[in-house]
């Protein structure tokens, strides 16, 4: 392979895939992948375990293009039909291969299996071909190639592809002639949407530079936003372009590749040896859940409370009952007595409260659904705000859990600025303004 | 269009989809709709915007299918290709079609927007071609007939897309010369896989009938069991079927159509007036998340607790200090003390405690990773368990998570028998027996 970008195809199989019943991620993380060799996919055919289907596709693709990736089919069973196809296309046999049964023995001592018929149809493979390494399966992958078309089949199950992935990648850029310069950036944000993180950049850098390929990855509650160049040469174009992004919404930018907010908030905590705790009412104990999905989080998160019900925020966490009679349970007297309760009785150094209108019933006029009170801080340094935000119940608890972790952060860094949220999702004064709000949004 | 099942393709587009910025899930949607009335895809192509490989796909498919769904590229920018490519593949002009116009003013009116010209892009569509109403978009879709093929655009949006599939599925019915019969049922379960399932329904239902198709779809944590017939005639042998199933895993059915586990607890506690609470050390406000995250749980749920510090099962819970020391956090004694504790603090009728090793570390010779003690029940009722799950983090997480509300809904159901994840799961006792289960697993 030459450093001409090669055309590529992808044949997907399986009829789990085509009724429906699995969403096929598979496809994407080949993509993202490819994507990092600067090899984009430029057709996708996705078939079930139909043979003379699978056949006609295969053999048209190798036709015309100069890589096809086949994903799936590679199993015991007789549904697994892709070895088959292949030595069909390419006109040769199916052949016990060596290399496979090595492996296949391999990876039944290590489970103290014996190697049955079923696993040995794995080894028959298409004469001629070349194996490729499955570091966590049964299955092998192989390869060949057909009418100058290099054909690589690979498992259906996304761990075992990934680790392929890891292997075909190396062989991809070492059949280069230049090494690889493609070079991807990744920055989580959260609190922009495209739209306006578009609109943002076309505004402010007019003179976004051709070299640098920027793309979005919107997602909920993150967005990721992708700098992308093809050679070395454009990294010093590449680097201004995150400077200006750092100077027009870098406090947004929560880290480079797999950040997540949670994550940068324990990592936060853990540099200065301090806890966070939690009071949620509408988010019902998705911040907790957010912070103890991450694995080592117990340094910086010992306790967390739900009150949902308003006598539970009295017993549990003190909050006086002439507030929650008085201001209701989303009111700012509420939320700041929730995360004053939150902190005394877990000793921890920061809390985040919430309470509002998750929806879809509970609204009124004065609160309508989507309208949220949150509190943030230490003892000393407690702040609130009221946010309007109104979206689909399940939604709103990821954004409200995610906008809480987020002013946690943006105080443990010290930024004083408010985020670009506050003003958009700005609770409604009167109906007049929540009409404009909602239109802005 | 008559009884005879149609050959249906799909054309998706869009390079969100082709870079894997997007994972599509709209083509599993369309697939599922389509199998409601016993329509399978037969080929699913997906291209990026990329105008002459789209026409040359639109027209191989229109050359051989009867019905092809293309979806995506009705937005109102210049990617956005479909109606210029099927108005090219058909031989026609585009035109701007009043009713489309219609829609659109309709659309902006309701949003206080000024139609502008980017919106009436949208209403330029191939002549002839019929619209199919958007009910909460701007872009309608449209149909036309090439070469004997039936072709219906889509957005890509998924909330536009689902509404439009009931517009386009009621048409697809009532085309039909004789009314749809198919019918399926979906049952929810928690607590068996894939593979047990089948093994259990093979060995004892050896002549299940041949008109009950039998289908699965894995999920975390729960597994979707279809059973679907073609006609009416077969639905007395689907409800044979369907009791088989009651009588050999009865215990593990959650439900039929969508019922969520926790929805499903909330549901038994409401029709007997009492309240749930819950107590997380492992799970870290998870269980709490999943009752929450359902609409009208405040009726059940009133107050969680989620002690994840040693310190704080004590000083939040009562959990004796001497319980903690002796026997360590992921105990009987601690998870019953911590179940205790949060009944009386919360004055609740259930509850839920669990305290495990969730990993990657902080496993021991003694509690390895995946070792994790369940409580739940009332007062003088409380029950524990000890099981041994030993899978990546957030999985473990979903999974105790569940298996904590499933237990809930065993006992407020008065079901005695346990369920087959505690003889799969059983801690455990020595190293050998260990060895037994994971290869069990």
């Amino acid at each position: 392979m030459t450093n001409q970008t090669p055309q590529v195809q992808l044949l997907l199989t399986g009829n789990e895939i085509m009724s429906g019943d699995t969403v096929d991620s598979n496809s994407a993380m080949i993509a993202r992948r490819l994507d990092e060799l600067g090899i984009g996919i430029y057709r996708k055919i996705t078939v079930g375990d139909d043979p003379s289907l699978l056949k006609r596709e295969l053999a048209a693709i190798t036709a015309e293009a100069d890589l096809v990736i086949v994903n799936g089919g590679l199993g015991p069973t007789v549904d697994d039909l892709t070895a088959e196809i292949l030595a069909s296309v390419a006109g040769v046999d199916l052949e016990q291969h060596p290399e496979a049964v090595a492996h296949l023995e391999q990876w039944c001592a290590g489970r103290n299996l014996a190697l049955n018929d079923a696993n040995l149809k794995q080894a028959m493979l298409p004469a001629g071909c070349t194996i490729v390494d499955n570091p966590i399966g049964s299955a092998v992958g192989f390869e060949m190639t057909v009418n100058r078309c290099r054909v690589i089949c690979t498992p259906g199950v996304p761990s075992e592809l990934a680790k392929m992935l890891d292997i075909i990648l190396a062989g991809l850029a070492a059949g280069r002639d230049s090494p690889v310069e493609r070079d991807i950036l990744r920055l989580q944000t959260f609190g922009l949407g495209e739209s306006s993180a578009q609109q943002i950049i076309a505004d402010n850098i007019p003179d976004w530079p051709a070299e640098v390929e920027l793309g979005f990855r919107a997602g909920a509650p993150q967005m990721e936003i992708k700098l992308s160049v093809n050679s070395a040469a454009a990294l010093p174009a590449r680097n201004r372009c995150r400077q200006q992004l750092e100077q027009l919404f870098g406090d947004h930018i929560l880290g480079e590749g797999d950040t997540v907010l949670a994550e940068r908030v324990l990592e936060l905590l853990r540099e200065r040896g301090e806890t966070l705790t939690t009071a949620e009412s509408c988010t019902g104990g998705l911040i907790a859940s957010m912070l103890t999905r991450i694995a080592g989080s117990s340094a910086g998160f010992h306790a967390g409370f739900v009150t949902y019900a308003n006598h539970i925020k009295h017993t549990v966490l003190g909050v006086p009952l002439a507030d929650l009679e008085t201001h209701g349970a989303v009111s700012e007297a509420v939320v700041r007595a929730m995360a004053l309760g939150a902190l005394e009785k877990s000793g921890a150094d920061h809390a985040i409260a919430v309470s509002g209108v998750a929806g879809p019933g509970g609204g009124s006029e004065e609160k309508p659904v989507g309208t949220v009170w949150l509190a943030w801080g230490s003892p000393d340094t407690l702040r609130t705000r009221c946010l309007y935000w109104p979206v689909e119940r399940g939604l709103f608890q990821t954004m409200i859990a995610a906008a809480g972790l987020d002013m946690i952060r943006r105080s443990l860094l010290g930024i004083d600025q408010e985020p670009r949220y506050f003003q958009q999702r700005r609770v409604r004064q009167s109906q007049d303004e929540s009409n404009q709000t909602s239109r802005a949004g």
